[in-house]
């Protein structure tokens, strides 16, 4: 089951996803895709839904869940990333957060005022459907309600040369974009063996799989349940492979007018146009 | 005017601090202290009420707002604190986050399954009030409705030896005391001239006062604003002056049984009991 949530003048609907790829309006079921839909048993109830009997939609896609309160994510995760940027892989799962306001899967990217190192990172995204708290690696799963793609987008002079710790070029408006859809997990047999891309101005940048990743998602489920109580709703970004602007020789970094796409097999496509900073 | 949310039997009552220092339920004129509630306009439809004429209620703090969305923490933001730790002044604000739920002042603090570095740390928290983006440091106090004490209970283990970053060592269950009261900003004239102290099982192991800031309430304010979006429910623990468990010697950390009291001139006291670990 894919699950979206689209913009209308007359508010933000909860669609299913068609065999298409076209967005079906559920608001006749559901009011919105909330953290308290993400249950097993809510989860149960919309998928013996048709899509083809509920309407179609159109609009942009809002972020896949009404409220994205909690973003956490795993830095240098892909072996490949780690050793492209002459990086130790690290022993644990290296832990920051992202506190952007949620972003639809194609708003644009708003540069922060006075950046000139905005770069992009595509992420498998996983979305916390039951609390988890000291989970094992082979329970760790059954936590996950489903899967996004998640541009993680970073200002790397604010994250690295700022003084200290990750967040403060993680969390400008418009940094994080999470969707288009939410794919529940048995639409995803192996969250370990995904293609995954992203293209600036249609030229390829990132291209990886996460094959490669050094924490599997169990095993990043697992380990931040240790240290966090996670709850329905939480998003996690498990990392990047190989390809950022800050890898490029010499770097690259995005400017107004640059085109960003990306995907991740099986759970969609986002566009992001880079747009000037607006006061 | 002190806010503040008392747990009740039939659930979390917004109350007045009164002259005594007492409780009176304003659920009558109000139903919660929300993120909402602090708005200028809507301060000042409280600030009018005579605490004398609502009935006294006792209970239990319960965090100063109801949903405490964001916690903003400040590192090594006391010179003292900086020397006494042999560490150099930082340049710019440090800046990570913390993540636990939200914890009401006097609520025992649960060390963390397998945790012998649980240690303690008395902070000024500032709760914004209107949203802040790019603001001045002139403009910057008037985005602020409050503030109140905060221990910012961390984990040293989890932050400095389980890889990168400090958000590990500070988001474990009950980690965040936030109260008892929120003092509004009118209150606290001079938010860089207030005494606070840490004690553990009766004995001083903090005492400080924000006049040692690195980086002051409003430069903090600005600076973040800088990088995130601030929004009304915002909560920014501003750092800790000396004496936390980790810079004695030898180290020394919280154990089930202990005490922990702290207070901050004019913002009120917590008293915490450690537990042990609980599934």
């Amino acid at each position: 089951m894919k699950l979206a949530r689209i913009r209308t003048a007359d508010g933000t609907r909860p669609v299913l996803i068609d065999a298409d790829g076209a967005a079906r309006d559920i608001s006749s079921v559901v009011d919105d895709i909330t953290a308290q839909t993400l249950s097993a048993q809510e989860l149960s109830k919309l998928a013996v839904l048709d899509p083809a009997s509920f309407s179609l939609i159109t609009g942009d896609y809002a972020p896949v869940i009404d409220d994205v309160r909690r973003m956490f994510c795993i830095g240098l995760n892909y072996s490949d990333h780690a050793k492209e940027a002459g990086m130790a892989i690290p022993e644990e799962p290296i832990l920051f957060m992202k506190t952007c306001p949620a972003t639809g899967a194609n708003d644009p990217i708003i540069l922060p005022k006075g950046s000139e190192k905005t770069d992009w990172e595509v992420e498998l995204g996983v979305v916390i459907g039951t609390r988890a708290h000291h989970v094992s690696k082979a329970e760790a799963l059954s936590h996950v309600a489903g899967f996004c793609v998640i541009n993680d987008v970073s200002e790397r002079a604010f994250q690295a040369e700022r003084g200290g710790q990750w967040t403060k070029g993680k969390s400008c408006d418009s940094f994080g974009p999470v969707g288009p859809w939410l794919v529940t997990s048995d639409e995803v047999p192996d969250p370990q063996n995904l293609n995954m891309y992203l293209d600036v101005n249609g030229e390829r940048r990132q291209s990886g799989s996460t094959a490669t990743m050094v924490f599997d998602v169990a095993h990043i489920v697992s380990y931040l349940s240790e240290f966090v109580t996670l709850v329905p709703g939480d998003v996690i970004s498990t990392g990047t492979p190989p390809g950022v602007g800050m890898g490029m020789n010499p770097p690259q970094y995005l400017n107004a007018g640059d085109v960003v796409e990306l995907g991740i097999e099986g759970l969609g496509r986002q566009r992001q146009e880079v747009v000037p900073y607006r006061p």
